[in-house]
C-alpha cells in the first residue's frame, strides 16, 4: 500500500477539496480519506491540486515531428496533409518507437496518463508487410510502455483513395504514399488485429477499433470493423466531418453525411467516438445523442488546420459525451485544448459559460478514459485505476488561486509546463517536473531532424 | 559596453540567424555582429532563440485578481464587467501598486518589455481626488519600475455611464463604480494628466492619451483628448466595437459607427491605437487602413470575454499595423495571444497562413512599442533600444527545432514558461527563468486573496 497526500484534490463536482489522502495498492485506488489538512506519517505529499489523470483521446505521435514546419505556407487542409505524409513516407519501426516515446513520454510531462493512439501506418512503403505485419503497431506499444503511460492502439482500417464520384464503387484507388496504411480488405485488417491484441494487451495497454474515416473505409466494410469491435468490446474511434469538402463528396457520392453513413453501417453507440465532428449537421448531431456516442473535440488542431470551431454545445445538449485529443501536436496541453473547447464556442456565441469548469474537467479526464474503453479511469475514486496527476500553483500563472477556484484556475490558466507528478497505475511517471526515466528533449532533438531531412 | 551572445536571434524576416553578437551601451544596441558561431570572450551567452523584448500594448494590471475567478457562470461580458467592478472598488494607491507590481513582474516572466496600461481608476471611491490627484497612476509607474519593464501610461478620459437614447444629451449619468473613473471634464483630465507626465516621463516611463470608448465619451471631448494627445506627440488609445451592443447603441444614439465617431472626432492617425475593433464594420476597416492607425487585438481576453473573432486579415489588408495585448490577463502569454490572431482566422476562413510567421511576430514585437510611442524599440538593430528576451528551445515544447523553424516555433509552439532572459534599457531583468528582484507567486499570493475579500 502506498499513500499520497494531496494538499488539494479534484473529486467530482464544481470544485476541489483540501487535504486529501489518496491509498493505492495493486495500480488501484484503495481509498480516499477527506480532512487531512497534514500529511500523515509516510505518505508522498503532492503540493497543488491534484486531478485524475489527463486523457489524450486522439493522437498521431508522428505529427510530433511536423511542430512549427508547416505554418507559414498559405493553404488548406489538404496542403498540409502532403506534408505530413511525407513524414509518414520515412517511419519504419525502429525510428517509429524512437519518436513515440519521446511524444508519449511529452504527454505524461503533460499531465496525461492515457492516450488513444490512432494507428494507421502499418506496412512497408509500397504496402507490404514487415516479417511481423504488427511491427510497427509492437512499436507504439513499446514507446508508451517505456514511456510509462496507458495506451488504447486504435488499430485503423484503411482501404480506399477518398471518394471518387466517377469511380465504380465511388471510391479512388490509394495513392502511392496510402499504400501502407492499406490491409487489402477488412478481413486480413481483422486477422491482424487480433494478432496485435494477443500480443500487447495488458494492465497498460489496450487495442481498439477505428475506421479511418468514410473517405477510406466503404459502408460495407465499416459495418464489419464496427462488428469486430462489438463483439471484442473494443473501442470504436472514426474521423469524421473535420473538414467542409469530406461532407460534400460523401454527400455526393453516398447521398448522406459522413454521420448518417456511420449510423446506418451500425458504427454508432455508446463506444463509439467520433472524431472532430466539426461540421456535423443538425441532424447528425441529434442522431449522435440519441446513441448516446462520445465526440472527441481537438481543438489546438482544428484551429491549427483551419477546420473550424465543432458545435461541442450541440452535441453536449443532444447527449453526446465530450473528451478531447491533442491530435498532431501542433501544442501538447490538455489544459489549452479543454479550454478550447469554452472558448471556441465563447467567440461564435458571444456567450461565457457554455460548459460549466466541472463539465470541462470532465471532458479532460473521465470522459477521455471512458472513450479509450478504460472505464475504470478517470476519477479519483475507490476501485479506480490509480492514475493521478498533480500540478503546482505556484507558477505565475496559477498563484492567487484558492480552494475555491483552484479547479477553474487549472482549466482557464494552467499550462502544461505546471504538470509537477503524474502517477499511471501506482507508478510514479512524472516526479518534481520530469520524467522519471526519458530525456525527453534530446531524444526529440535527436529523431526530429533525421527523420524530417530523410 | 556590455555584449550578448545569442544561439539564434530573430533580426527581422522570415528565419532566425545563428551566431549573433548584440553590443549594448546606454541603454541601446550599439552593434549587431553576424556569423559569431561562439560566444566571445566577455559575452553572455544567451542559449535559445532571442527576440526583441514582446510588447504587451493593452493590460489592465487589476484584472489579474479576477483569474480563475469568473469563468463558472454562464452570462456575457456585461455580467463579468460587474465582477470587475467589484475589485475596482476596493483598490487603493497601495495595494494597486502591490498588485500591479506583480502582474508587471509577471509580464516579464513572460517576455514583455513594455507594458500599455490603459488606466481609468484614478480617484476614491465616489469620485474626490487623493492629496495628489495622480495618487494612482505614481503607484502604476512606481510598480513597472519595480518590475523592470517599461511602461506607457495611457491614462484615461472616462466622463460618461454610458449610452442613454432618451437622456438630453444621449449619455448616461456614471453609475457609481464609474465615479472614480472621472475626472469631470476633458480639461480636468488633461490638467491632471499633464502633471502626471511631468511627475513620471524618464527613460522606461511614458506617459500616452486614452479614451476609454465612445460610450463614456462624447464626441467634443474625444477631440480634445486626441488635440492633447497630437500635441504632446503621446500615443492615443480607445476600446471600440469589443461587443456587438456598443455598435448598436451608438448608432441609436450617434447614427454612426464607433469607429466613425472617433474618425469625425480627429482621432483616427498613426498614433492612434484601436483596442479590439472586434466588431468593426467593412467602411470601418477602410478608414482605420487609410489612416494607417494601428489595431491592438487581444484574443485570449476576446475569447474569454465572448467578444468574438476580430477582422485581422481585413484590417491588415486596408493598411493598418496589428498589435497585441494581454488585457485582461485570463492568461499572459503573448505567444499564444499571437498565435491566437491567426488561428481565429483559421477557424473562420478556414484557410491557414493568413497572417505569415514575420507579420505575426512583428505583432508580438515592434508594431507593440510602436503603438506605445517607443519607435525604436521591438527590433533588434543598431541604435534601437536593448530590449530583447530570450527563449529556451530545450523544453519538450520546442525540442526538435531547428534554425530554419524556430522562429515558427516560437509563434506557434512556446508558452511564457519557455522564457529564459530578458533586458530591458540594457539592465537584465529575467536571468535564468527567475525575475532578478521579485517573487512574484508569494506576492500575488498575497495581496490577490485580500482584493477579493475585501
Amino acid at each position: 500500500m502506498t499513500s499520497y497526500w494531496c494538499e488539494l484534490a479534484w473529486l467530482g463536482g464544481p470544485r476541489a477539496t483540501q487535504g486529501v489522502v489518496i491509498e493505492v495498492a495493486g495500480g488501484r485506488i484503495k481509498a480516499i480519506v477527506s480532512d487531512q489538512l497534514a500529511p500523515p506519517p509516510g505518505a508522498t505529499p503532492l503540493r497543488g491540486l491534484t486531478l485524475p489523470a489527463l486523457a489524450n483521446a486522439h493522437s498521431h505521435a508522428f505529427h510530433r515531428a511536423l511542430r512549427g514546419r508547416t505554418q507559414d505556407e498559405r493553404g488548406t487542409f489538404w496542403i498540409w496533409r502532403d506534408l505530413m505524409y511525407r513524414v509518414a513516407a520515412v517511419l519504419d519501426p525502429d525510428n517509429y518507437h524512437r519518436l513515440a516515446r519521446a511524444a508519449f513520454a511529452e504527454m505524461a510531462l503533460a499531465g496525461i496518463g492515457v492516450v488513444g493512439e490512432f494507428h494507421y501506418i502499418h506496412h512497408r512503403p509500397g504496402g507490404d508487410a514487415y516479417d511481423d505485419p504488427n511491427a510497427m503497431g509492437l512499436s507504439l506499444a513499446a514507446a508508451a510502455r517505456d514511456a510509462g503511460i496507458r495506451l488504447t492502439l486504435l488499430d485503423a482500417l484503411y482501404l480506399h483513395g477518398g471518394f471518387a464520384a466517377d469511380a465504380p464503387f465511388g471510391y479512388a484507388p490509394l495513392m502511392e504514399e496510402q499504400t501502407r496504411f492499406s490491409d487489402g480488405s477488412v478481413t486480413e485488417w481483422a486477422d491482424r488485429v487480433d494478432d496485435l491484441a494477443a500480443m500487447i494487451a495488458g494492465p497498460i495497454t489496450k487495442v481498439g477499433a477505428a475506421v479511418h474515416s468514410v473517405r477510406a473505409v466503404d459502408p460495407t466494410s465499416i459495418g464489419t470493423a464496427a462488428r469486430w469491435a462489438a463483439g471484442n468490446q473494443a473501442p470504436f474511434h472514426v474521423h469524421v466531418s473535420e473538414q467542409p469538402a469530406e461532407n460534400r463528396q460523401c454527400f455526393e457520392v453516398l447521398g448522406r453525411t459522413p454521420i448518417a453513413v456511420i449510423s446506418d453501417a451500425g458504427g454508432l453507440g455508446p463506444d463509439t467516438t467520433l472524431i472532430h465532428a466539426t461540421h456535423a449537421s443538425g441532424k447528425d448531431i441529434v442522431m449522435v445523442g440519441e446513441a448516446g456516442a462520445i465526440c472527441c473535440l481537438c481543438p489546438t488542431t482544428e484551429r491549427d488546420l483551419a477546420d473550424g470551431i465543432g458545435p461541442s454545445e450541440a452535441l453536449a445538449a443532444a447527449g453526446a459525451r465530450l473528451c478531447v485529443g491533442s491530435d498532431s501536436h501542433a501544442v501538447v496541453d490538455l489544459f489549452e485544448e479543454t479550454r478550447a473547447v469554452e472558448l471556441g464556442q465563447r467567440v461564435t456565441k458571444l456567450e461565457r459559460g457554455v460548459h460549466n469548469t466541472e463539465a470541462l474537467a470532465e471532458m479532460a479526464t473521465r470522459n477521455g478514459y471512458r472513450s479509450l474503453g478504460w472505464k475504470e479511469g478517470g476519477c479519483l475514486t475507490p476501485g479506480s485505476l490509480a492514475d493521478f496527476t498533480t500540478i503546482g500553483l505556484d507558477s505565475v500563472r496559477l498563484a492567487g488561486a484558492d480552494t475555491a477556484n483552484a479547479l477553474a484556475s487549472a482549466i482557464f490558466a494552467a499550462s502544461g509546463a505546471d504538470v509537477h507528478h503524474l502517477v499511471v497505475g501506482g507508478r510514479p511517471v512524472v516526479v518534481g517536473g520530469n520524467h522519471v526515466s526519458i530525456d525527453i528533449a534530446s531524444e526529440l532533438d535527436a529523431i526530429i531532424p533525421k527523420l524530417m531531412t530523410s
